[in-house]
């Protein structure tokens, strides 16, 4: 996206329409674009009513294609959703959060009409996220799909630990039983990873995240590993469990014993846009409660 | 059980018969058993072949009632369904492990004979152990388990987090955004909770633990109640998401939203026997590989 | 404490009255106090200027003695003092926060009066709390020290681990290396140990809980043992390291090669009063921030 | 170290000399490269007899200046203490344990005189690790160490909490109250960082490791990033508090109140050489137990 006037681009407005508080952001924004004399798209599957606004309502695949900017109103879910999409299509995104802010959703609904503005001028920081893509043969099928935070290998019947064989570049890691493995990016890393005992990573910072779930061996610990290897994993042994790729939460398809999956570094990243002022550091205190901590005064000897 | 001669007594042999190793053990003990007068029994859907030994062959319901002891042949996972069977009919059990030692099955293979004796003529350690009992009640009906270490509420489709909102005693204690929820015994302290990142509980500690599974909030950590506490769950909001009970890890029922699962201590409890010269700090030494860090030297300044 | 008048009743002030805070609150209440008859006792050592009130001016070993109350007055430190002291005297304690509630001083400013009204007048919930004893011989002399919250072992020189071998009730436990370790009371979980992954207990339970400090070896977890549990620890191997024993974070001794260190229930429990309503749940929620995470919508699939 | 023959060039061999097996295996290896018409060179503090072989002996300063190959014989001490040295001139740097094998010192002693051959030969495999530079300006003055593994702030007397404010790049991270923090490199990360909840971090990826140490709130987690950061460390507060700079477990200097730690990459790097064969995650899997779980058969559900 070129800096310069508002006028005459191409702004695709995506999130659940269907959410209130969603649905008039999306109002606001499309008549404040339309005002400006940008061209707005939305998707016609929703039941929106824009009203005698002049939106182009199309089809999911063709919402980023041709456009200057994606905007996602929602929580980060929406984002990951728009980002997905946008990265496919080279497009920007902007992330607006109905309530507090999110790690990728962080322009508040008070600022956001100034914020598109900002996007559209060339004033917001261009951040590239990098996707994975998580993909298993079978015979000569392929299924495949992207993440931006993360691809979770999960067991499907409950009350069985799963064992996966993973690889790092070929080279054999280890056999991980327990309730699942996650492969995030720095992105991901402050979601599901986070909550399974992996590290905050910064964005900046190319990586891969492998993350054991409830692992049944306690020094079985979360490994950081370049942005380029290619993490592969396997069912092993126990053929009764049954264990189900999941990317940025939607499940992508089983993991049949035998078949292996294939998580790697997309060819595509996506591109967040952040307002200027952006503080990644600040997002952190903020969203992890950090500087209130509500012990304070209980460690011994205060 | 009272202390005495083996002749007379009444053994039943539990296990899963149809592995080579357990059948071959199982086959064993009978021959032992029967050489020194007493009554042995067995399952009779299993293929086992007892040859000409006479063994009573009973339906699973029957195998513990009116025993001396139960010899559970196999790892904690047949202990663990031993024990809870056992437990209803008041009759003590022994854990013969097929490999290595459980911290249930804590008799290996080299002693069993000598161990089923020890236990028969009253040299074992018996402990008793408390079990708990998850109830969920819809409309009229009431669904029950019995567990010996742990009632977990777990997510049943992947990809989405459960809320659940628990209570100890009638207080509320708080609503847990995660892959869900363990109530564990002092027993289960080392099986799936520790994994979960819930402490070792000693076993004559009577008490119940509360470890959340992957929580979204990271000062979400464990819990430990007195063994009387009665602990309840719901399922809040999401209305999409669905969970499953499951009581030592086999699957109860779904928890439906609005439905409540009550889990609290159980009448009756299991009775442990443990070989002379048990030490639950050695085994856990053993099981947990402690004072063989494989990083030894590794940390600064050594 | 009989429950009855205010008048004719002693009460004790502790805290830090050269903290301004602290010494006009000690102010407020003495001026309270004396206004409905009752005696004041503070520190004479202090500065803080009672003006023409008549409070008993006595040192620090005598402030607890024969009073009919202590009101300890400043965060968490200051209530673990007074209750150590009180406990001796078998006094009951009521803490008053500063500013923010803590888990044991849980009087906000703005209800301190009535809260001192409370205690005296029986309304408050007395909760007793059990302490532990630390003990160290050497030759024939005798080092000991109460603790409310937990006695630590901790690394003295910086830089190396320590070895620490450890027995409950006589049983060897293990050789744990790392940066020293805690044993804890219910109280104490959340202070000290709960930065070092011990468990959050209930204070109602018995126990004692046993936290490694940074340990070397992944699998060396915290283990919950029975409040009536002798602990007992010893430096092993690494002559040239130097451990320090820790009573509420205020240092006891040096544990040196060679000596044991010997933790167990102390005779006397220090008696806690509670404000009407109090509920130790809704201050977890809200010490630990529970339910208002700052990471809501990032789990994968939200 | 170019590849050659083996005569004419110079090995210094470092460790600690007095241990009875350190001393044994540099006198064989002496032996070994004398014989093969190498230079060989120790330290000439130690009081380790060559006997009649040839042996230069130097001090400590010039141990590995102009040498081809340092063989650190010894645990991952002495391994750290010779890289350091060696990374100063240049020299890459052959571990040797004395008996199992280390993350550092990679070699058996019974393959250590066919690796330092392999090494003066060509045949290991040489890996650059970074190390990092620890520097605190106090008016003209400069105190500066270098670290292998990690630079940590650790509170210099027991009993009291630091608060370490830190900025990574200019921008505040946070303020960290706990038992203190480290900056570890990726070598860094299997060391004391890990011990303190931090991720493996494959020694390949170029990264910082940021591990509060026990810290008071429980969002304080381990961050990643990248290894050119500019990680600037403060006390703050409590300023009875005192606090140790330690690098790679050496105490540097003490972080007095107003003064800054800056940590960052070093200019030189650490050259390791390791045996052909070398696999960095079967040395994981060994050093960290993996795949030997004691607790197998313990999940639920088994």
């Amino acid at each position: 996206m070129s800096t310069g006037s508002v006028a005459n681009r191409t702004v695709a407005l995506a999130g659940r329409a269907a959410e209130p508080r969603v649905g008039e952001a999306m109002l606001t924004l499309a008549r404040h674009l339309r005002g400006r004399g940008a061209q707005v798209r939305a998707l016609a599957s929703q039941d929106l009513d824009f009203g005698d606004l002049a939106v182009e309502l199309v089809a999911e695949g063709e919402l980023p294609h041709g456009a200057d900017l994606v905007v996602a109103v929602g929580g980060d879910g929406a984002m990951l959703h728009a980002a997905r999409m946008a990265a496919v299509s080279g497009v920007p995104v902007l992330g607006v959060n109905r309530g507090r802010l999110g790690f990728l959703a962080d322009v508040g609904p008070e600022r956001m009409v100034e914020s598109v503005d900002d996007a559209l001028e060339g004033r917001c920081i261009p951040e590239a996220r990098m996707l994975l893509q998580a993909t298993v043969r079978r015979g000569g099928s392929v299924v495949s799909a992207l993440a931006l935070n993360d691809v979770a290998v999960a067991k499907h019947d409950t009350g069985r630990m799963l064992d996966l064989r993973t690889w790092v570049n070929g080279a054999y890691v280890n056999t991980h039983a327990g309730d699942g493995f996650i492969v995030s990016t720095s992105t991901g890393s402050t979601a599901y990873a986070l909550s399974c005992g992996g590290p905050i990573v910064h964005p900046a910072l190319a990586a891969i995240v492998l993350v054991p779930i409830c692992p049944h061996t306690l020094s079985d610990r979360p490994i950081v590993v370049g942005a380029d290897s290619v993490v592969e994993l396997e069912l092993a042994g126990r053929p009764e469990t049954r264990a189900q790729v999941v990317c940025d939460g939607i499940p992508m398809c089983e993991l049949e014993p035998g078949l292996r999956l294939v998580v790697q570094r997309a060819a595509m990243t996506a591109t967040l846009l952040h307002p200027p002022g952006h503080d990644y550091f600040r997002l952190l205190r903020s969203k992890l409660h950090w500087g209130r901590s509500g012990r304070d005064g209980e460690h011994p000897g205060n």
